[in-house]
């Protein structure tokens, strides 16, 4: 039986290999949220299934109302011809990518991949590095190497890489419930989470939920003078700002009445283990230049990002915002307005109480109108399973110190959907790192995390195949 | 000595002329606001130059730190080589314009004047059509029709058309002490405001002044992925909103401490004669769409606007405003703010007061910044001057019926400027109507009001100097 040593020895002679399909995969711009990169998204699926198909996969594009999702299935009978000993899985990436803008920050074009020094030596600096094309040419590369080495992978494995997970997955529960019998497997893998550091390897066990909704608010049938008008006439930015400006309380809470409705204290184990990572809520803050933290003032660093529940503003415009001066009052404005959701909160009620809330608090005059952009719960995966011993038993032979058990404050609608829809439970093992500026200009992914990363993943099928 | 109905009679084989170097002045897109029109604005100031200087004035254009101020002159003895009579005036005009953005909701393009026909006959369709082209356009039409009838104006006459009025004139006072002997005169005239209806001319006797700033807030160093950062980093939206959301208390009154300080009420007469006017706020409201008052809750309809002073957000900027969904805290996040003031407000106290309020409403990471666009007290001028006297008598000649006497929610900074610098009161005599649009897409200035405005100068001219 091929083990684990003899696939790793083969990886190690295609390192320039695999760089290149990564950053030639990065030079696509599937911008899932931008109608005018559809073709370009459409591009970076074919780019995938070609790559799969290399390697033994039989892939196809699956339509949906959006962007294509990409599947595959890897299903060959095992060595000798009997079928494989070990758990069918499922691997789940995005190969769609966030929006570059604010594109003047960035030190280089943000699709033209650019390898630069940083402090672990060198990383790959543009958008989708690593969040999640980085992190699905990993296991891409993987594959490559099982194939190259075994002339086969140790298990069977469907693949499904989605294009709209950064616009909130709205097609995939449709299609993973039209998909439901050819998506069957044992176990879902995911890499799109981090690392605690780079040096110690996580498993995250936990992230939150999202509702993200736009309100857009008309006043007046036109844009108005606010000398004439002033005074008189709704102004739309007076009125959203007054309204969105109690979405918290002097503690720092979310106001939305209900909000906090079935959200648990973190189990005092759970709060023991993150103690022991000693984590360092100054040091995180100041890291991106701030110092006091501004969420729930009576809670814990790791708690506000991992256990609580937030409210965030994403996006907010109105009125003039060029040069100088204009005294206008517009007629309209809008926000982006998003919501982080730990488990035992409802999602759609969140997104009801969010509408109530700010019906109660415009006036009369103020035509609201509402979009869902993503609605999903908190989740939190079992800790005690053989799919997590096996994650452990990987990670800690390629770093040589045990994985430590983390939560993310970020959200993955997918698992709870294959939690939800297949029944699978999903490990998440990701190398990500704090400081990789994910959805933000000058995205970037340490090259060693992509190698440890990617030799984890051989690792893990060995480990899960019973090698 | 030469009539008024002389002169009118010359005008009306003028009329083409007229209108047609009108529209000529509006296809110069001279935006003060925004620096990619500099020479644009440099044009439309060498395009009135060189109008003044073909009915008789010594004109030049004089330069201040940004778009120059035309500087005319007409001295020449009255007739038979006496001096005149009658007072020197100083008519004040503005050649530069608000930016024409949203550009998507004109019905044609801003700086290509468009005829259509409305309620009142035709009417031009432009940026500036009416503020302040359109009706600077009108005297010196009417100065053109002295010029073709009698050789010569009646009266000796100063101009000052600056290019700076829609960013605050925030060189205006220092040309004025500059030059104050040279703009030595005995009273101004100036058409930038309102009649009361396309039928009812009047006479503006109050304005309120404006204080206009941009507040910037910088957070983090860079954007932020909401999930990882969300509930412990400071979102500069979140903190903006809590921050000018809470400018107005629930009664509508504006929050800055000592806003109302020096506010009088409005005397019993002023408001016995704005009750003549039998203004419906309904009606002012419904045209734009509304229906409800959005400012103090127990105020009167032309109080609000004529009288009360105001606080409005004129723009608001941070994150993402594109399709879709991104889960971003943005690193930074700004609004425009303007307040309306009346007169015994000092507009450099409440410009301190709104900073005070912003700083001590966002939280200590929250870096504020604030620049100043604008800084200009209310105004109010006599009603029982000669001036006003020969106003209403040029008016009741042209329309048949009594000027009223009106405020304006508007600001003229001028105004305030020329009493402060060069002791002069100002005749304000505006011909344009509420529905203008000022300021907002499709500005536009009916034909008949044009029409009307230019007879009415040439009859104030007339009266002013004894005819």
């Amino acid at each position: 039986m091929t083990t684990a040593d003899s696939v790793l020895a083969q990886l190690g002679s295609m390192e320039a290999d695999a760089q290149s399909r990564w950053l030639d995969w990065l030079r696509i711009p599937s911008v899932s949220a931008q109608p005018a990169h559809d073709a370009d998204c459409r591009r970076a699926a074919e780019w995938a299934c070609a790559q799969l198909r290399e390697v033994g996969f039989s892939a196809r594009l699956v339509e949906t109302r959006r962007h294509p999702v990409v599947l595959a299935h890897f299903s060959g009978a095992g060595e000798g011809g009997t079928p494989h000993p070990g758990p069918h899985l499922l691997y789940y990436g995005h190969y769609d990518v966030q929006p570059p803008e604010p594109l003047e920050l960035w030190n280089s074009p943000p699709f033209d991949p650019n390898i630069v020094q940083g402090a672990n030596g060198p990383q790959v600096v543009a958008r989708g590095a690593v969040d999640d094309k980085g992190q699905t040419a990993m296991w891409l590369a993987a594959f490559r190497a099982w194939h190259a080495a075994a002339g086969a992978l140790p298990l069977p494995i469907t693949v499904v890489i989605e294009g709209e997970e950064e616009i909130g997955s709205p097609n995939l529960d449709d299609f993973l419930r039209a998909h439901a019998a050819e998506l069957a497997a044992d176990a879902a893998v995911i890499s799109d989470t981090s690392m605690w550091d780079v040096e110690t390897p996580a498993i995250c066990t936990s992230l939150r939920g999202l509702v993200y909704m736009q309100v857009d608010l008309q006043a007046a049938s036109r844009d108005l003078h606010s000398g004439h008008f002033g005074g008189s006439a709704l102004n739309p930015l007076n009125a959203l700002s007054h309204a969105l400006g109690q979405l918290h309380d002097e503690a720092g809470r979310v106001t939305l009445p209900g909000f906090y409705d079935g959200v648990a204290e973190v189990p005092a184990e759970r709060r023991a283990g993150w103690e022991s990572l000693h984590f360092s809520e100054a040091d995180f803050l100041g890291e991106i230049g701030l110092s006091v933290p501004a969420g729930e003032r009576d809670r814990d660093g790791l708690e506000r990002v991992w256990a609580r529940p937030t409210a965030d503003i994403n996006g907010m415009w109105g009125g003039y915002a060029g040069d100088g001066a204009k005294t206008v009052i517009p007629a309209k404005a809008g926000a982006k307005v998003s919501f982080r959701l730990v488990p035992g909160q409802d999602p759609a009620r969140v997104a009801d109480s969010f509408r109530d809330f700010m019906q109660a608090r415009v006036p009369a005059d103020a035509k609201l109108s509402f979009r869902v952009f993503g609605c999903s719960p908190g989740m939190a995966v079992p800790t005690d399973s053989a799919l997590v011993a096996a994650g452990r038993q990987a990670l800690e032979a390629e770093y040589g110190k045990p994985a430590v058990l983390i939560g993310g404050g970020g959200s993955l609608p997918v698992v709870e959907s294959f939690r939800r829809i297949l029944g699978l439970d999903t490990l998440l093992m990701g190398f990500g790192l704090e400081d990789d500026r994910i959805h933000s200009p000058n995205e970037k992914f340490d090259v060693v995390c992509f190698w440890h990363g990617t030799r984890s993943h051989v690792r893990l099928l060995a480990a899960l195949a019973g090698g």
